[in-house]
């Protein structure tokens, strides 16, 4: 992980790609390498589809090692949905092969000269870039099945839909997992758009006869990975809760506190809940021979995902996440687990945002688009997507768009991204992270869910402002420094909770690189990141009016807890004080 | 004109009207006072359509006097496209018999609880709102036929279109001319939408039995009207130009001068400029036995309008003004004036911006959704958008939105508002005006053309930076006062070229209402309006980013003088140091 590859897909006679030792870039992974580099090299006001734009692919600075749950990609560039700066992650095996090829990113970077589509191949010979027209507009599984014909199927792959290549908001950069499925997205932001802007559809990557990555110190560092596993090993919700049900295992959770987004916002708690929990979720897997408990990509210990077969016992997904499960479930109330399974396969496939789409297909709903509860509605409207009619353009450009389009006054968005599945006004924490943070409403960007609700890592109260902000800018400052380690953020469960394994984690970094880090230059790594991300969105025009929540959240009372968001603009403005 | 009519929309029970004194906002006029109301009283992070937007509606400090050109109506409110602080004005009748009635604004406010479609009759009995639904959905001309009907056809209306009930980014508010036509459109900013939302389908105004506003110095102001008209009478540009052939005079020399946007501006000069000219347009209204000299209120001296008959003779629309012959026909690659005409009417009718429409257009045509010069596809879309489709309400929701939708780099707007018919590449001063105005890219706030192509007012370069900022300042400066006072805006071809006109003018108002403003106090108005205005865009979360144009005019050369925009950021962050 010593050098970048960049290809400029502008060049004269055709996209030429240089790789050059990383330099200035040294010891930055993840999203502290992608933030970094957009920071440095992309004029803040520039189109996001246009030539002056970079794609950043990273994977993290543990990647391509045996650490466990190392296996996080980030994707950064401006976003086209917010029109700031945005990395997005994703689980999947591209980390790993990237990372052992010896590439700490791939940028790319220009705009190409012709309407071709281009596929780029990364081995150990070096790097291919090929015209392949025959990919055009195809899905990911169908792109992902000509690669195998061409590849094998031992090679990872980043991939784009058909909404990447329409440059739709929503649109996600897609990597395949274990089984060479491409199901796991850098799906927030619409970073999938600026790769199709490059005209880039597919990236190979065949790390074919590379060794894993070897630490400075290999005694160390088998010590401190032992103590890791132990430590994951031990938490309930990395031993237990994540393994047996994966993320949905939220759903109910969230609606019993009454933070669960219900038909676009207008209330806390769904009445179908128990259709589509974690539980009923997992059961329903293993009665149809598929898993409850499976990983994204090798290496990974906790596990938290499955497959989801359909009534006839064939694939049709992986275990969709607990967030896309209350998008197009919940939140469109929908309460069938079969037809949120086909929407989050249709989304991957098509390469969007589930998160994103779910929150679009409620404001159309809202608008009377379709009517809420109809799955098969939902259905027809994610596949006008993939076809690119008007109206499928119009939901793939996000919910921000599609509420001007169709004049929706609650439209739960922040910089013009969705929030995610945790409802602010119940849940006050995660509406601090969702106003202030460079990345709009994100919950993984500082999941104060875990301290508001589940009382992990702490106890703050979640209906109440106080120690909200506070809470955020820590979550916030944490979570940069995790997302640049390559770790899967559901380490930090474990991590916050029982400090052996937060220390294990930073010996696991000391004793690969060389290091004598503490957790303050961790603390300080998390701000660095922040800091550049912050400044980036300023000279992009951003300012303190784009970090607050819609209107309606401090006007429209939410159900059950009768609550409105209760945080004061002037905390909000206090979060990156430190 | 010295009380104000409010009407809260949302009131329980239904709409409730009530008269008060104008109080601390009197003095005020046209745009002085809708900024004024809007940025004291609406919150400027609320939702657009939303409750707390309020839809001001206000005559100019000398409607409904026998001053001539006296008859300029100002529409205020947050902006749906912008998200900032929007005036819009119009002429027709509504100004003069609003003012004859004593009132210096209506005020729209709240929101209704039911579906429910309003109308409002206000004359010198009081204030009267009813339903009526059976106007919803209706175009303007339609609408007027019904107001006609119940009220005859010597009231004025100010009306909505379907645009505006859909609540599209690009609805303009419409106002009946001397026929009652629904010809006269608040067009720019969305301000139609924000009607649509209170859920106002139209105002009548009916100020029969009302006498001409007086003067406190009768004889003065009698005087001082007398050296108005004269001058009026001796500039070339308002006793010859504009009555002989209408703004559209504007096209050759535009086209001449290389800023005449083509093609979605990608080229300064169009082919088919002579076809679609003011000349050329004039000879087929005289000749068709429309009229070519026409004006839009009575007390109109300039008479810059005509009537647009069809094949056959029948009237088909007002005379298009150059931005919409401009909008619907270059930019569009359309060199028919009969398609251009069309396209005018049907905007009229639907409610719609001409200028949005037409820009829009352009950039559909980029995405490829028709192709440049192809009419009759071009009537397609706007039939489109009167219909709601989905393509329509992309279209309506203006050039920003479509551009995002269809992934397009090149879209011509600033703060979401389409850039009017002047490249800012080869008519730098007006570049300075779209990137700084409060309005977004509109050339009425600061109209350096004058000066740059006409010659009229100064001289200075188009093609160079030098000057332009200064030149901006000082335009904007008097633009908002003058927008207050209810004057067209064409009186300062004469007045910024006659010191005597200018003089007349200040007299007009001076012995209308007792004052001895000077030229200064002009200029002290038009700077606090600007003051109110950049506050209210800085609340809402404007900052130095928005004020500058699109990337593509930095980059991409214009020809036919392959020049780029060049006046430097920081000249335009300079432009309200005063």
């Amino acid at each position: 992980m010593d050098k970048i590859l960049r290809i400029d897909m502008g060049a004269e006679g055709g996209p030429k790609a240089t790789v050059a030792p990383i330099g200035n870039y040294a010891g930055l992974g993840g999203r502290g390498l992608t933030s970094a580099i957009v920071s440095k090299e992309v004029p803040p006001t520039c189109h996001p589809l246009g030539e002056d734009n970079k794609l950043v692919i990273a994977p993290g600075m543990l990647s391509g090692t045996t650490a466990a749950m190392s296996g996080r990609i980030s994707v950064g560039c401006k976003s086209p949905l917010t029109g700031g700066i945005k990395e997005a992650n994703a689980g999947g095996q591209a980390a790993q092969c990237l990372a052992r090829l010896g590439y700490a990113a791939i940028v790319l970077e220009g705009k190409p000269k012709t309407d071709d589509t281009y596929k780029v191949l990364i081995n150990s010979d070096g790097v291919q870039i090929t015209v392949d027209n025959s990919l055009k507009m195809l899905g990911n599984y169908a792109t992902i099945d000509k690669i195998k014909e061409q590849y094998g199927d031992k090679v990872a792959c980043i991939s784009i839909g058909p909404a990447g290549e329409m440059k739709l908001g929503a649109a996600s950069v897609a990597c395949t997992d274990m089984e060479m499925r491409p199901t796991r997205h850098a799906g927030r932001g619409g970073v999938g758009a600026v790769m199709g802007a490059k005209r880039v559809k597919a990236i190979v990557i065949d790390d074919s006869g590379c060794k894993m990555r070897s630490p400075k110190d290999p005694e160390k560092f088998k010590d401190a990975c032992k103590r890791w596993v132990d430590g994951l090993k031990t938490h309930p919700v990395t031993s237990q809760g994540l393994p047996l049900f994966g993320t949905n295992v939220l759903t109910n959770v969230i609606n019993e506190a009454g933070g669960y987004p219900t038909h676009n916002f207008s209330m806390g708690r769904f009445p179908g809940h128990q259709s589509i929990s974690g539980e009923t979720q997992a059961a329903r897997e293993t009665e149809r021979g598929g898993s409850a408990t499976h990983g994204c990509h090798r290496g990974c210990i906790i596990q938290c995902s499955g497959i989801y077969n359909d009534k006839d016992g064939n694939y049709l997904t992986k275990q969709p996440e607990y967030e896309t499960v209350w998008a197009h479930g919940g939140n469109c109330g929908i309460d069938d687990l079969d037809v949120i399974a086909q929407l989050d396969r249709l989304d991957d496939d098509f390469g969007l945002d589930t998160i994103e789409m779910g929150a679009t297909i409620g404001v159309a709903m809202e608008a009377g688009v379709a009517k809420f509860g109809d799955g098969q509605a939902a259905i027809n409207l994610v596949k006008e997507v993939g076809q690119g009619t008007p109206l499928g353009r119009i939901l793939g450009s996000g919910a921000a768009v599609t509420g001007k389009v169709f004049g929706v006054e609650r439209v739960p968005v922040v910089k013009g991204q969705a929030m995610p599945a945790y409802d602010p006004r119940a849940v006050q924490g995660i509406g601090v992270t969702y106003a202030t943070s460079p990345m709009g409403a994100d919950h993984t960007s500082g999941y104060a869910v875990a301290q508001n609700i589940m009382k992990v890592g702490g106890d703050v109260d979640p209906q109440s402002p106080e120690g909200q902000t506070a809470l955020s800018r820590e979550l916030q400052i944490t979570t940069a420094a995790v997302d640049s380690t390559g770790m899967c953020l559901f380490v930090a469960f474990a991590a916050m909770d029982q400090p052996d394994t937060f220390q294990a984690l930073i010996d696991i970094i000391n004793s690969f690189y060389g290091l004598s880090l503490t957790g303050d230059d961790v603390a300080a790594l998390g701000k660095s990141i922040l800091k550049n991300e912050r400044e980036f969105n300023l000279a992009a025009g951003f300012s303190k009016a784009d970090d607050r929540l819609p209107p309606f959240m401090k006007k429209q009372a939410l159900s059950p807890h009768n609550i409105v968001f209760k945080v004061k603009d002037e905390d909000l403005d206090s979060v990156f004080n430190w």
